[in-house]
């Protein structure tokens, strides 16, 4: 059976509009870019994903953001800072747990050739690495991940495309309930009269017990998984981006509705997962240097309704998400030969429609 | 069709057993009374409810405690010493949102009643109340409820049997996804070889939007809801108790799990909703006034295992506690002669069979 | 010798510039009002201060506001949905600790009288009510302070005057580092080019132990406190305020500062001491009822410099407004015939004069 | 005028006794090792220092641990995972903001070689990392600190004796307060009848306006400081260790004393500051993988009087170990020639006798 996104099997997620592509790259200027190494005789099931917040220069005009720890057992950098100041300055990149720190400094230089005050008049810059740890597949003690292959992310990345999916960049060593995981993403359009916008999410899933995996409300406990279940421990990030006006307190209430959408696929965040959501909104752009001492800035009005769309937003976003990452990822065999088979789709979807009709 | 809780119904939620009752109060020693007010024709349907966490003197003898708050447009009060101590040394009190006032005050009595050094050489003691606002039904300008009926509420706690759940004590007034909620509670068992113990969950419910309504993964968005549907705005309130010796840390780990439970009923924490939750266990109890310089303490091994299943004993129970407080209430009429209806319970169950066989 | 500010004796505290009064009240619109309750032969030294953050519907208007808790040994309520939402919706009432539920009730009322749809069509309303335990000297077991007292202090509050300080309202009872402490304020004004405001600090003070007094650098740890020195164990409550557009994570950052202020008078933030800022801006205010999509606002611009001073102003003011509460109280005697006396000034100008010349 | 420590100038902090070197490895195992990167010539001015919390396998036997942040405008990396799980499994490893990926990835490749199942069977590992900007006197463009000079500066490490301080390891290239600032260390020993312990505080100091610091009180504003005074962003980053069995939300109320210490230095938490506490306790060493259900821990009893020694130690030791830092840097030249001198002992002392006897 062909890999296709959840939905062209018929089945959407939740009320809310999807966005051009039902892709994080639907939100004006958002840029996504992959690095996978692949060289499964040697054990290396890896890469880098770069999610670039807008098309300018990242550092001079900055993001607003906010980040939600969900269960912290993760080695994410760079949140403190944002967590601060709100904003993000930086691509966000993510891979696997051990290459943090060469990701971090691939990004640190990037951000320095753009930047030639970076480190001097401009003083420091934070980049911002998220990781899952996808050992099972791939050997994460070879720390085969070098700066390099952030850059060639941060290359690769292009906007107003839906970006591949599945067993690929930063996704390309994980496993999510025990079936092949990786990148997902989707949108949702959100509108009041006189405003409108997108709320993307991209996640990057290695989570989740078998017996927990739940798709539209189904459970699948009895799907046959890996022969020898891994553990439940594994980490999801969740990056949400928007092109609405939300200010840092806004998305970091956003942030938390990412919780929801994942608890929706079965998810209890296990004690050993860590779980992160980033949320950003490149709708302003703080300049590093600002030239008047007040700053003007929209908001969405906080009365119920606009917030609270973009709240259900992030859900149904966050939830479809990770049904696509599993969707989209093929079977692979990496570090000693250990294979992780695909979700098996067509089991998937004779127990989805015993339970529902497709709705699309 | 008589109410019965959804157990009784012949479905289950998840995978753990539950405690003897399936109640919050299957947790050793805990105790939960009620205070009903309800005078329809005066507009006034509201209450009480008080969650002791032990059989001793809870000030003296302070359980362990942890707090989280899921969205916190809410007027909980006595939070931020459960946090900054780790301890409870009070009742849990819910009501409604004016009430607090009224309802820490008669707990302050209660509690300097039985310690007749608070206030003097045994310093402050600080009183949780929590809260939603019932003012749907009940005319909450009216401040009806008083320090005394906080305290019959507490001399009407009892343990070892299933409180009285739906439109009862604090849960009078409240409103769930359009239909009557209230009061709901549900426990589990866990263990590992040579540990074992109960995590119960109790709920405050007065939140969710009809359209949102989800039991056991099967969306009941078609059921016909009240008239004029409710703002989707409103409040839970989660109350998790535990027998197994956790620290506070690991409460407030266990706390944020109740998230995953409120997910999926449907909730997306709108706006307006104060959604909290505070955790307790009663293992432990730290004295007022220690005699020596250390204490011993235990605490789960957090290797991942027992604590994870702590995590989805109260994902399940959450959610199941939910899902009770939505089938025990009853139709009731209050403030301005609105009414508000009970779950259709046959109709719901029809949706239900139609998707899955009771498991039970 | 009578009473007189610290200034006034000719020493300032750091560099920055004070407003026409050096207090809260020099920032626009804040008002602050007491209800005093004094009879000492019935143990009753206690009372309520409102400070109103400006001179409109509190409400209708919602301020921006922060919060910072230092030390989490204290009860003050209202604090969660400031931290949720960024915003003041009533005056912030200070009190003794028992008395928050008749304060909080107080200011209930108060909001409940101005706006007829609280509790109907406009929802629920935040009071946010911040406490000392000034038991030492207050019957505080007597419950004394009641409703009424709340819309007193609110009703008695004034602007654009230099507030009562030292034992009055809520610092009747209070104790700080041995001696009579209670309220205190002083105020900065903040200038960049095209840019001016102000930054008020008004404390309770309830806390420290004799021998850990610093005044502006000079320890008085061997000045003769009280026969039977105290407990160290009190709180002290902060409020800032300001004019100046900051939003509510710089307020957050503001509030934070307030500590570095209150280290320089010899606080170590003993175990039991409740230590809360809380940071309000009426730059911005925000309608409970939106009538657009879109907010737009303004705040200052976070390059480092402007901030920095709102920053040194908030150290600065909140040092000075705590010894302020020091020299402003007079001995008094209360509960039990316990005098608690006033600061020794001549004692203790002594000492300054000796080590540092006046520099004013 | 020879480099002495403040202490060896005749002049104490506070009331408590140090410890037998008055620094952190007066806390029973804990071991400090630096490497120094220097070579003016080149503009490199730079090292590592490594904080060992005991002599064990410090991934088999965690740590208890906690964080604060003062201000989060900095980089440090792995805090998320100490917050959620209150452990420390890695040294704490100082150096610049630029260098953290590669010490990070030096700390890493130290923590596998000793754990060869850490990547495998084990897990991951988090390794903790902070660093200040030393980009006045250091080419921090020029990443000179590699992954090898982590591991120096863990294998240079030694317990039970004075580590060097001022101008070393991570304090290469540090400026405090416009004067060459680095490491520094202090101690306090605390104990009530029936249990003692140390707790140790060493600094890496970067931060402040020449006109704020102040020495035991006494303001040195009018010292004439570097030509052209940098900017006063800068951090400091403070890590308080202990041999007391404290826990993590324990730890976590010590480590926000430090703040309280550092404001007495004349800090105001500058917004370009990142000044972050790390606190740990080896009393308990929680393994890896438990092999029983419980742990059984001690934890020391939070009546009042040993826990607010504790916090009074941190202050002191805080307060002292930032201006050992100050005294104990030499002058030195870095990048483009620039040098930032050494604080001027001789005037400073003349100061402060001017204004205090000398108290040892």
């Amino acid at each position: 059976m062909t890999k296709k996104r959840l939905r062209e099997h018929g089945y959407s997620v939740g009320h809310l509009p999807t966005g051009v592509h039902n892709c994080i790259t639907d939100v004006a200027q958002v840029r996504v870019g992959h690095t996978t190494l692949k060289e499964p005789s040697q054990g290396i099931l890896t890469g880098v994903t770069a999610i670039l917040p807008h098309s300018g220069n990242l550092f001079q005009e900055k993001s607003t953001a906010a980040v939600h720890v969900i269960n912290g057992f993760g080695k994410t950098t760079g949140l403190i800072q944002v967590e601060e100041l709100g904003v993000l300055e930086s691509p966000i990149l993510l891979t696997n747990t051990f290459s943090v720190p060469a990701v971090t400094e691939g990004g640190l230089r990037w951000l320095m050739d753009g930047n030639p005050d970076i480190g001097g008049r401009d003083g420091t810059v934070n980049v911002v690495t998220a990781e899952c740890n996808d050992g099972q597949l791939n050997e994460i003690r070879g720390l085969h991940v070098r700066p390099e292959h952030a850059l060639e992310a941060i290359q690769n990345a292009q906007s107003d495309i839906l970006p591949a999916e599945g067993a690929v960049g930063a996704g390309t060593g994980m496993v999510c309930f025990g079936w092949k995981g990786g990148i997902g993403t989707a949108s949702r359009r959100v509108s009041v009269p006189g405003l409108s916008g997108h709320i993307g999410s991209l996640v990057l899933t290695n989570f989740g017990a078998p017996e927990d995996l739940t798709i539209l409300g189904v459970p699948m406990a009895d799907l046959q998984a890996t022969p020898s279940p891994p553990s439940a421990d594994g980490s999801v990030i969740i990056v949400l981006g928007t092109d609405l006006p939300l200010d840092s307190r806004q998305l970091k209430r956003l942030a938390k509705r990412a919780t929801f959408g994942l608890a929706r696929t079965g998810s209890i965040a296990h004690h050993g997962s860590g779980d992160i959501v980033i949320a950003f909104s490149n709708a302003h752009r703080q300049p590093h240097r600002p030239e008047t001492p007040l700053l003007i800035s929209r908001r969405i009005a906080e009365d119920g309704r606009m917030i609270s769309l973009c709240f259900r937003a992030a859900v149904e976003a966050t939830e479809e998400a990770i049904l696509n990452s599993l969707f989209m990822a093929e079977t692979v065999t990496g570090k000693d030969g250990r294979t992780v088979p695909a979700l098996p789709r067509e089991e998937v979807l004779k127990r989805l429609r015993k339970h529902k009709e497709p709705n699309m």
